[in-house]
């Protein structure tokens, strides 16, 4: 529900990301839940390039995508965004995308992305600071959940 | 595990699915699956033109993917592919990519593709032929199984 | 030059835009200049839909793309786009595109459009309405230019 | 006309590469096209991971791209590539793309390749391997050619 997220970021469908059927490609909402993810840490104030700095970088590692409703060329969309949980060397997205102004859900994904050195792709643990400044911006402590 | 499968297809990592962490774009492995979904059924005598021509066409309902070890510009990458399950109007697919001739597991992913009217996009059930040419190369019956 | 154009559209770079050379993947530019045409017709009120309505679409049919300089992850970038000349079937548009801000040339095209039947993709005239809307946009009548 | 070429490289459409149209998006044929390039290499005994090891790398400068007929998913397209001269610290590659066993024109491009150092992509001169290797394959002695 777009009332469980304090951050939406809007795209509009390019024709590019369209296919024969006349809709959005699948693949293509991985691309578009990858920038939202890059948006929301602007929002927070990190920025790629700040995360790189301080010698860490992420990758995804698991993501349950539905595709509930087609996208189409020249819609916008709402990408909803929040992290739902930190781990020791992880975060949980969760993602839920809606036509502009509208409540018919088109798409959703859970996204789990792990923490690693930007250098040689290792896992490391979930800086303080970033732990730190999620929480402040989602409003509340973040545990680590228990998924499949 | 590759022996779970009967049909897998290689493919050659092009250098537009890299991405600046110089792996491939993690949006580009659904691009991968689609093509195996294709290449499964043109094995199995069904290209995508036939199935429209019956009046059949799927889109991709869910999909949970995992990302285990990079894959990288110019690696031949297997694509294993099979039916794991077949419902009312769905079917369940997995996948699992291993570089050529390697054990080690790139990726995997389980998808729900459902079928539909190719004019309309909505829910159609799964065709009998289309569920006996499945069972057939697949070597069994394929029941519902009940998933989250 | 910019000071040429009446019209720019801003694009961020997308981190699935990159490839392993940590810049913008070379056929990802006709991604923008696709999206910049778009943008354009929207400026003059026409969005593809009206084209669509009024029995117009049309079909890239050549373009020269120069790559100037990188466009990186996360770079604002400018498309400034025009339409340099219309002829009887087709329209020619010019595009640069820029850093933000900045009189570094990134990228520029020139592209030939031919205006197409929307069911049957051939050749047809560029309606009046379409030639009368760009040429008050761009404060000029344009001439076909011969063009190798 | 194929019979200009000694080296082709066979592509099947895939669905992602579709548009809305029900043909190849524009963009796509610069993927193509590339990895047609990367194909041409293979076939004289130069991966791109040799070029690297040898301290080169290549950057697409300038492209002219005719889009003469479509192509449509599932299509089989044969991809005509060839070195057609060779300059100081660069190289033009020719283009054409034909169905499978047709002789209809699909596409066709003519693409400046400038050498750089893989590190700090600045140009450098073309190698005297690298030119005896293309010479060699082509037949004949490949001067460089005034274009525009």
């Amino acid at each position: 529900m777009k009332s469980d997220y304090k951050f939406h970021y809007d795209l509009r469908v390019r024709f590019a990301e369209t296919d024969l059927q006349g809709i959005v490609f699948n693949g293509n909402y991985l691309t578009y839940y990858d920038t939202a993810w890059t948006e929301y840490f602007r929002e927070l104030g990190m920025t790629y390039h700040k995360f790189l700095d301080r010698g860490v970088d992420t990758v995804l590692a698991r993501t349950t995508i539905d595709f509930k409703s087609p996208a189409r060329f020249d819609d916008i969309i709402e990408v909803h965004t929040r992290v739902s949980s930190i781990g020791t060397t992880s975060l949980w997205f969760d993602f839920e995308i809606y036509p502009k102004g509208e409540d018919r859900l088109v798409g959703a994904a859970s996204s789990l992305y792990v923490c690693v050195d930007p250098k040689t792709l290792k896992k490391i643990p979930v800086p303080e600071w970033l732990r730190s400044v999620i929480e402040k911006f989602e409003g509340k402590e973040l545990k680590e959940i228990q998924r499949t």
